[in-house]
């Protein structure tokens, strides 16, 4: 029963109710009563033990009994910048995964190829905190809304950048053979184009602002496929 | 254009004519014509270029002109075993993502705790055909039916063999490390439970038939992401 008392609370310790959603899955699923132990997430590394106080039909009062800060299991800072695909529920699903294996944000491009131009970013988000729940990550990804290609690697950015392309004509190194010799905790910015790649002009512009181009290795990858395969290799090397 | 003219015929050097569906995705979506070239895949290793001999309007013939054999991207032979989830579409899209990744055969357990306890393949056959031909893997993944867990680990299998589990109280390698390490050709098998888990009986059972038990990583994954994750990870360690 346990397995699943776990409420992301934004700002919980300063708050003394369950959000409205919370409130309902607390009370009409998991039918917690006043005095039932459960566990709150803010989603900026820190758990919280609580009691529930009150139990009303739509609200769910708590007091918190014991501060848990956690540690965060990579180095570094993992983001992935993607272009979403014209199927959102395949950029859905690339989320999910993204937040059950491990990362820090995620922005979004519209590049000259892209297949959408649009998207609404709270369904995602809603993803994000399920993943975030399901997998008791104690940071939540902090999710970006789209921007231009231009205006995304003009803006300033430390660390380590990369940006992902199949131009075999454009000498680009391995991308996980990269990211296995980082021994810093500099942040990781990874670059996945639309289904149509960058354009040839996107990925030279990029090289211009300091991003190394690399390959994800010898498969064809779908869009979200490459995404998810980009934070596995951040992953696999930056985990402590 | 000449982008989507790949077309699975698993027997195609015997053959002349396409099957039913690709030979209307052919004349209906792609319009091909007698003279046009397209491409076949035996999903056995091998691709055709052929040309279009008679255009009907639902059969499509065919005549070789070239035979291309190709290259193995990877050692060994990536196994994965697993415990389909309640819900098929999560095992479908894992099956989508592991044909674009790369590996070798998936094998589906029926163990203590799983959820479901049957299953149909032809769906999850059709959805592997389209990721092989959209990624343009040489080899289709070879896709066996479920078994009970006794019986899968009773069949002689040589190689490498693992078992994933959560249960901390039995010593659990690192996957990745382990399979890092691995310097041959042999298979590589490694066994993911269903949403509950195996069973701490079948751990044992497993580990008697010399599977060794092995974790991946510190996130909580969901048996689909954790069936990719391992895909991930045997493909980082063995690509060529």
């Amino acid at each position: 029963m346990k397995e699943s008392r776990y409420f992301y609370v934004p700002d919980a310790v300063n708050q003394t109710e369950l959000p409205m959603e919370e409130a309902l899955h607390a009370l009409r699923v998991l039918r917690l009563q006043s005095g039932d132990e459960m566990f709150l997430m803010d989603g900026k590394g820190t758990f919280y033990r609580a009691e529930v106080t009150i139990a009303a039909t739509k609200r769910c009062m708590y007091k918190i009994k014991e501060t848990l800060p956690q540690e965060k299991s990579w180095r570094g800072y993992i983001h992935l910048v993607i272009a979403p695909t014209k199927m959102m529920d395949r950029i859905e699903w690339m989320a999910e995964k993204a937040t059950e294996i491990g990362f820090d944000e995620i922005s979004f491009l519209n590049c000259k190829f892209s297949e959408r131009k649009a998207m609404r970013i709270v369904r995602l988000d809603k993803i994000i905190v399920s993943a975030v729940k399901q997998s008791r990550k104690p940071w939540k990804p902090i999710l970006t809304p789209m921007v231009s290609f231009k205006d995304f690697i003009n803006q300033p950015r430390t660390g380590h950048k990369f940006i992902t392309h199949c131009y075999p004509e454009i000498y680009r190194k391995d991308l996980f053979t990269e990211l296995q010799q980082l021994n810093d905790d500099e942040p990781v910015t990874i670059l996945i184009g639309p289904e149509g790649d960058f354009s040839l002009d996107e990925v030279l512009q990029a090289e211009e602002k300091g991003y190394q181009s690399v390959t994800l290795g010898k498969s064809r990858l779908r869009t979200e496929t490459a995404g998810m395969m980009a934070v596995c290799m951040a992953q696999l090397s930056l985990h402590k």
